[in-house]
């Protein structure tokens, strides 16, 4: 026989055993169905672009972990994010299209980021966006944590947080400062508070130069807490004279004040003043969403509010509001944690085993279980019957039909529950209905 | 504002409207739920394999299409079909999978073909497969042609063909007449018969230097028609004094036999002596299917029995037979032919317009209608009552609740059926009801 060539996986590209499939696909749906269920349309953009329309806008980080590759003469790329492909296609399809056009895409995405656990290299993003044709109302900054609460609710989650933040708040405040220049870093220190304590960040802040009364100003905004009209009454009692400050807090409480509406209980979501989601991209409303018993995973599902979706391919102006969800890596950190698994979970409902030479009965049974929409399938090996049940089991069938000679004759089916091992003789109807009820 | 790059997807890359997508998307899950219901487990492997993985077993015009390239270190490729990344997985996962191992896989491929009009580069394979170890029952090959069955069902279409063959019956034959080395062209003549005529496939055999008896022999051979009992008859009649194809013509006459236990009506399934699938893949029974009404667009459900899966990466012996549907060629060729049409489909069942400065109660109410399963959006932006409902009706969704001062103080709303017109005023309830009932 030749050299046999070793089956391989590559290194952070996700691959699953059936049952994490399923459980994974569980997943996938139910964030399609809730997506839908606000009315947000369906995209399936390819996976290989153009170099040079996926590159537009990108540059540092993103253009070291793109896949970039030639075929013939054209120089392509696959995408690295659902972003920039929405871009191109609203610009692209622009004449076809009707704003506000809300979009959800569920698609694989690729970085080649450094190989570490919990790192994808291929991974699923899913993100609704809703894109506006000049201006789009703050309603739908409002709505946007009622999609996430509705998504982890149907996840199965109960104790998340949404917390939200206006960028033109942080962005205000650094311009009232005159502060702008050091704003990333100021912000970066400010990111590890929680692990290095306040003091360390005056520390450090004091460290770019910046003077003590800034320094007061800044630690005051940010220990800021409290409910809504707390938070928002505080902000506009540090007395910040900067438009764009005042402008992010109207914002900020508008949007905040509608969420309710929305039917999203008070306990999971708050506004949370420190976030601010990367630095050039969001231009208002910015979204993070923490499980609060695994707040180590970071944020769970990330977005928000940007000016202008498609400036690098049309001079049309489209703002637009949006999240993003990075499953792959939120299925993995879940299933690590083990706060959710795969468990027994199967395709099949019912798998038949003819003791009779000839199949042809079970095979009838078979097609009308089908025709039934129960999910089934024939053991067609030439096993012994104990194999057979072992077969059913690993694959965590949940009904085994036996027919023998005896349920030829009798014109009945021997229904086990693997689960509780109880077995009936029954008609096919009645095992059935048996199966629909379970 | 700087220069534009030009947002233009790349030729050979399907990309569709947002109503096209409903559509596709509606086949995709109708092939998914059939391929469930008889018992397939999901996978959902990488795109990006290594090159030396994928291309174990390829060459020829394989390997001239590829999407190959580097990344760092790295030799990589785009997974060309999913049959090679199935072998890969089958062989790696070996000892956590259960055989016979039951598995769809619907997912994108790559190609690089030459661009031209219905050729896509990337597109859709959605893939059934069942992998024995060691050995693996007929009674599987009977099941494939009840799976395509339900599949195009599922999709709307009544009057296709299922063609069946045994490729050790043509091997057989051309290896009794001991035409093996010619047995590629003699084919690829044969196929020709419909637009040559059969003086023209005989003369062209004849080209070949076969002599006269052989050449009736073939002719007689791929003259026999009729239904299955008759044909299997004609072939015994033949009198081939070759193991190979007598053993072909029992395992055609077993799977046969079988397939109407299945629930395939007779006239959904024929023997075709001519199909041959490729020539060095399949080992047994083959699949191609037609649709009747547009033999033009030639099989759209194919596929086959073969030997051994993984010799490229295993010693194990893992038969198996399997089919693919390529869903983006034939999602062209339906719609491009008008044969399906995307029509008035939407994601929304109902929009809210708001005729009151307060959105409160249009929030309110869009939540209810979420929560009672119905796909609701609010339109939010500043626009004409007239150039909402133009709105809704380019979205195509069926109902428009509008909410004024009147309905507020009533507690109703004005509930509108975009497609007759009429308007009726209701509680939140009977509304609800409208719309589940619709």
């Amino acid at each position: 026989m030749n050299e046999k060539v070793q089956p391989k996986t590559l290194p952070g590209f996700m691959e699953l055993l059936p049952n994490e499939q399923i459980l994974f696909n569980e997943m996938k749906e139910k964030i399609q169905k809730t997506y839908e269920k606000f009315g947000f349309l369906p995209l399936n953009t390819p996976i290989v672009e153009s170099a040079e329309v996926l590159l537009a806008k990108a540059g540092g980080e993103t253009e070291k972990q793109i896949y970039r590759f030639n075929k013939g003469d054209s120089d392509l790329a696959l995408r690295f994010d659902l972003t920039v492909p929405l871009a191109k296609y609203v610009a692209e399809y622009y004449p076809n299209l009707t704003f506000p056009f809300r979009r959800y895409q569920i698609g694989k995405v690729y970085r080649g980021e450094k190989a570490q656990r919990g790192r994808y290299r291929e991974f699923y993003q899913c993100d609704v966006d809703i894109i506006g044709e000049n201006e789009l109302s703050l309603i739908n900054d409002a709505e946007i944590p009622s999609i996430i609460y509705n998504t982890f609710k149907e996840l199965g989650f109960d104790d998340f947080t949404i917390s939200i933040n206006n960028r033109k708040i942080l962005n205000g405040l650094f311009e009232a400062l005159e502060l702008n220049n050091l704003s990333v870093q100021i912000l970066r220190i400010i990111d590890k508070i929680d692990k290095i304590g306040k003091e360390n960040v005056i520390k450090e802040i004091q460290e770019l130069g910046v003077d003590s009364n800034k320094i007061d100003t800044i630690m005051n905004f940010i220990s800021i807490t409290g409910n809504i009209e707390e938070t928002i009454s505080a902000l506009r009692e540090l007395n910040i004279d900067n438009e764009l400050f005042n402008l992010g807090v109207n914002e900020l409480e508008e949007v905040a004040s509608n969420i309710k509406l929305f039917g999203v209980p008070t306990e999971n979501y708050k506004i949370d003043l420190t976030i601010a989601r990367g630095l050039d991209y969001y231009t208002g409303t910015v979204y993070e969403t923490f499980l609060n018993q695994y707040r180590q995973l970071g944020s769970v599902c990330s977005g928000g509010r940007y000016d202008n979706l498609s400036s690098y391919y049309t001079d049309k102006k489209m703002p637009g509001v949006g999240i993003s969800i990075g499953l792959t890596r939120l299925f993995f950190q879940l299933t690590d944690n083990k706060i959710i698994e795969a468990g027994n979970r199967s395709i099949s409902k019912v798998m038949i085993v003819s003791m009779a030479d000839d199949f042809s009965k079970s095979i009838e049974i078979a097609t009308q279980l089908r025709n039934n929409g129960i999910n089934t399938q024939i053991y067609t090996d030439n096993a012994k019957i104990k194999n057979q049940f072992k077969y059913a089991s690993r694959l965590n069938i949940p009904y085994v039909i036996v027919i023998g000679e005896d349920e030829i004759k009798n014109n009945t089916i021997a229904l086990k529950n693997m689960e509780t091992g109880e077995q009936v003789s029954v008609s096919l109807e009645e095992g059935i209905r048996i199966i629909k009820n379970a």
